[in-house]
């Protein structure tokens, strides 16, 4: 078994194969042998040249120390930043600014949390060194997910296939739950089961993705009716930040049933997990089971360092340092988010194009977004014509105006907000040019903070658009959209996300 | 002379014996050498693959950066975090939680400060590897401690016994003075002289103590008075975030008085320390002091170099990491805070009691208290029954509910909210357990943090019943505590506090 | 070409000579050749045990991450802070304090960013050790002028004279273009072309300045007009923070003529320069020149490095460290702040002046000053005569006590208050003393904070009075003063600041 990670950016769990998956067990099993061995420091003059970026824009104790201390483990030197409050200048500063300087800084690789769901795609896009995800928003944290899957491989005698593992705590919220089943998809005899509040419970559509891979999703009554059936239950924190409508004392009340206590694990010859912190007033874990034999997640924490050390060990053990470039790739300049129309018809006369000779019809937009789009874009205010009309025979609004062309920060601005407009050209009274305008609507998405520059762009995912970003479908609600000019789009898109660097 | 420091937890400075200190004085004394002889850097390839983990809980630059720097110039590696905005997370995180996580990441010493009273001594009680106390709220410093003693030992050739030492600025709220004179009543003729306001002065029970163990203790009048029978002057700073009632311009007028300037030290051959900061507004030292020949306080900033270093090298010479055990000992578990109480009587008929059949009966509390925790505990709103009431007679609240058994959390609300109440458990409609709950009545104390689940847990010191975390002496005030009860929960305590680590 | 920066005091790109400008730059492009060559790591055993202090009481990522990867790249170790947040007990501690607290850690140089003008030249007079400047306030910043050097050079075939290059963005507020273009002022035939709005122009004492040293300077009336006669053009970011009565919208608007995009660099063959971080919403840079080939801003970050590590290199790479000494130099102690004035005048009887024997007389002071003095003195409160008066027939205040003398602070608050007052001490009813305090005007700089106490201190640049710390030049206003007594001042100051250490 060889796989190759130099250069390659790791950006999320479900780009693993099974094969890779297994490769970094292995790998992770060898760094957690010589610390057994009492040979902790052995790869200590490694990479003893080679330095870590450590790009935390969200506070980290956890990670952040785990990277470093796999990082120390292999002789490697560490720099960066936790939380942006010691970094105030950022503040109007792109991602991409920063993660450029960050490579000018002669750095090997990266690992970076940031707020927005995609933003680690992007950094990766922009570095010419490899960058590891340490979570991006509420989307991925991939190295988590290989701790986990280490700890499961360590305590399953060395493989994957056929596990039995218990889930609770919030399934429905947290990202670790979701990773972690996905990439346990990849393998064989794979049962799950669940114990929660509806509402905190597995999601349906995870639950329809993981059977439709042979998973078996069994939800049960109580916490002890899973601990039945398991070798790990792997307990999450309720993500409170994350709920609306529902009070720390109603989520107390609801997680006594759910709570992880001596009397649920009494009898049970089980490997309690959890990706910490436990919450100390919810205590979803009760204090008393950190000192029973079921706790496993102090260790499982410890396997943290034993995954990143062999990831940035199997990264990195190349001899060759990367170069900065001082250069953005070409590709990087614009999206593909320009669905086609047909452009052959002659502008329509009627009641406002006439007054148009050159400039740009929106079309297709919710009722009362027209004024706000022309007052967002400043039309009046840099003295351009600006007609916005509703016309409500077909409840659609529409604007017109003798500015042309857009921006693509101007068409972000529109897009967000009435999603999917139509854009045309026109040049000498004609349409010129026709298209629908693609932003990803996920509201949290790194595409759509217009300043930060990001190209809107997406792939096709077996006939489903995706954002290549935060990888959320994308479904087209422009009513005028053809299902062959969707097809058209779809088919000009790239397949797939290449991690690999050239 | 030989001293084993090996995994040895660094908690105060009274957990040293005079062989130590001056052990540790010797080695102090190598360090500063070496420094003296261009060989700052002889030392640095000794802990190259050693790691230290910095664990600020507030904010720190000078405590920190001169451990730091001890750890630099062994080759040791140093992470962790200063201040706990970079890690939001933390908040809800245990100190036990954090601490196993840098456990986790095979650091091979621990040096941390927090802001509770006796959170060094569970952090040392729960982690793997040893821990230096870098201040646990108003507490303890014992590597300030031993800097000054260095200090003083180096400028006072090379002993201290017979120490002349004045003492000014704040000897009332702070830890510096009280810490450093104790340490200081190991050696023989000690005189310590000092002059301040009343209530910045010295306080009576640390003048008796120091005087029991043989140290000349004398006030007096000013500073010029003082400064003639002395070789030292230890200024410290007001410590006015710890007064009441009194204003900066208050303490800089009392200051004037108080404060060393040129005026002070003209014609006296003496030593300046001060721990620093000086506060720069109060200015307890005069910027004119700085550039005399009497300050001190800067080279006495270099020994700490020294001294952290001799520390840190006592502490790791030996060849062996400790590996983490990813467990939690079992006598972490539980405190030894339920004083027995006879349960051979009848549970009394009356006018509440036959209610009870399987239950619990709190008592002995405090007027009006009774209602509060049943509401805290919320009693009903989990469905138990719940008599408070009250007793004219004795002007005495209990609380009667048929939930049994309380855990530690709720045993600690109570506690908190009346201090000593006495728990019966009934069974059967008998007493079928009775004890006085204790928990340290120290405000500020980590086992009052009811999340924390500290152990609540004492020790006897010569007949005094302390405090295993904050060291405060316990006085019960339960009423009905005979003198052979509470001789009987003594008799069980363990004599004294082990830092040494199995 | 030798030039020795052992020990020197790295301040002002101003105190460098042309032949130590292109010494850096020739030390640079070997630095930057080891990296072309895949030698990146050349001299990572050369500093092994060399410390930098990285003391950073503004926020920084950019600044500091370079010092710290040229001192990575040096094998030189890397302690700090950055930003006072974490640091919160250094709200009342001096610079003074700080530094020499750094000293005592056993660093070989800092670098430090303050927002106090002149608080670097300070902090380079009490430490030990070589002081780096990374920006202190809105007064200097000298590696930052290094690397845009450096870049030049590179891109200029290795040779500065002869540079046309264009300004743009924001001329006025900024530091960077003025200091470049001070730098460039050493070289022959330079060119500077600049367009831009009034207010954001290159100020007029500026222009002069480099016109007296045979520097070009050429308005032009749009970036377009620049690019025809330039190889290099420098696009600065308003400082929109240090501006009054524009918004941010305003700001916007006025850029769109002068931001760099496409459409204004078409055809040119020029590389386009920016210090960065750009800012996100001005875009005073569009984000489609980052993908064009005249974006330099990138690789001129990566010069960063490249100058930063030539010059730690030359300051360090002598063998021995500079042991802490523990003390300040006398000549700190105070400032040469004294402008003497004739005493041989009796003291005139009038109608106040008999009532001193023995005190102090403040005079030549503005209307209604003098009882500002006497509160914020607080003369009445400490017991002392206080008799603030004014004399309508010459519009000025004074002020008479029988306190006798003023300290330091003292004479600052009333300086602060009243600029430039003559101070009379009496004794036996006749002055014994006179003379007029000197405190620099600058609001931002470091002699003005009282609690700091840095002596107020003045030299002389060639005829001109200057503030030793924020250099700014020093104009009497106090209308007594006459030439000869000016003169008299001048001739008793130093003529230059000198950099290099003992």
């Amino acid at each position: 078994m060889e796989s190759n990670f130099t250069n390659r950016d790791i950006i999320s769990i479900t780009d693993f194969t099974r094969e890779e998956i297994l490769y970094l067990c292995e790998k992770g099993m060898d760094m957690h042998n010589l610390e057994m061995h009492g040979r902790r420091n052995d790869l200590s003059d490694k990479l003893r040249t080679r330095a870590l970026s450590s790009m935390f824009y969200e506070p980290s104790t956890r990670t952040r120390t785990s990277f470093n201390t796999a990082a120390r483990e292999l002789g490697m030197q560490v720099d960066g930043f936790s939380g942006t409050e010691g970094t105030a200048v950022m503040k109007k500063e792109t991602i991409r600014d920063t993660v450029m300087m960050m490579g000018a800084n002669h750095f090997d690789v990266i690992a970076m949390r940031h707020p927005l769901d995609g933003s680690l795609q992007w950094a990766a896009d922009v570095a010419d060194i490899p960058v590891i995800n340490g979570g991006d928003g509420k989307n991925e944290h991939p190295t988590q997910s290989l701790l986990d899957l280490l700890t499961l491989y360590r305590f399953n005698d060395k493989k994957l296939d056929g596990l039995n593992i218990g889930f609770g705590g919030d399934l429905s919220h947290g990202r670790t739950i979701k990773s972690l089943s996905l990439a346990l998809s990849h393998f064989k005899n794979i049962t799950i089961r669940w114990a929660a509040e509806d509402f905190l419970g597995m999601p349906k559509d995870l639950e329809g993705l993981l059977e439709s891979r042979g998973v078996k999703v069994i939800r049960e009554e109580s916490v002890r009716d899973v601990m039945k059936g398991i070798d790990f239950y792997y307990m999450t924190r309720p993500q409170l930040e994350r709920m609306q409508n529902v009070t720390q004392g109603e989520i107390m009340e609801m997680m006594k049933k759910y709570r992880i206590d001596l009397e649920k694990v009494e009898g049970f010859d089980v490997k309690v997990m959890h990706p910490l912190p436990v919450n100390s007033e919810i205590a979803e874990i009760d204090y008393l089971v950190y000192f029973s034999p079921v706790q496993g997640f102090f260790p499982q924490a410890e396997f943290g360092i034993f995954a990143r050390k062999a990831l940035l060990y199997e990264m990195l053990k190349h001899d060759e340092y990367i170069q900065f470039s001082g250069k953005l790739a070409d590709d990087l300049e614009f999206g593909n988010n320009r669905l086609k129309r047909a452009t052959r018809e002659e502008t329509k006369k009627g009641m406002f194009i006439d007054k148009i000779i050159r400039g740009t019809v929106i079309d297709h937009m919710g009722k009362g977004t027209a004024q706000m789009i022309a007052a967002d874009l400043g039309l009046e205010d840099k003295g351009y014509d600006s007609i916005p009309a509703y016309l409500s025979e077909n409840d659609k609004s529409f604007l017109k105006t003798n500015l042309r062309e857009l921006t693509e920060r101007e068409l972000k601005k529109i897009a967000k907000i009435s999603p999917d407009p139509t854009i045309s050209y026109i040049e000498d009274g004609k349409v010129a040019d026709k298209f629908v305008y693609l932003l990803c609507k996920n509201d949290n998405c790194v595409t759509g903070v217009v300043n930060e520059d990001v190209p809107s762009k997406f792939y096709n995912d077996e006939g489903t658009i995706r954002c290549r970003y935060c990888r959320k479908p994308y479904d087209i609600t422009n009513p005028k959209v053809s299902d062959k000019e969707r097809e058209g789009f779809i088919s000009l898109l790239p397949k797939k996300i290449e991690q690999i660097r050239p």
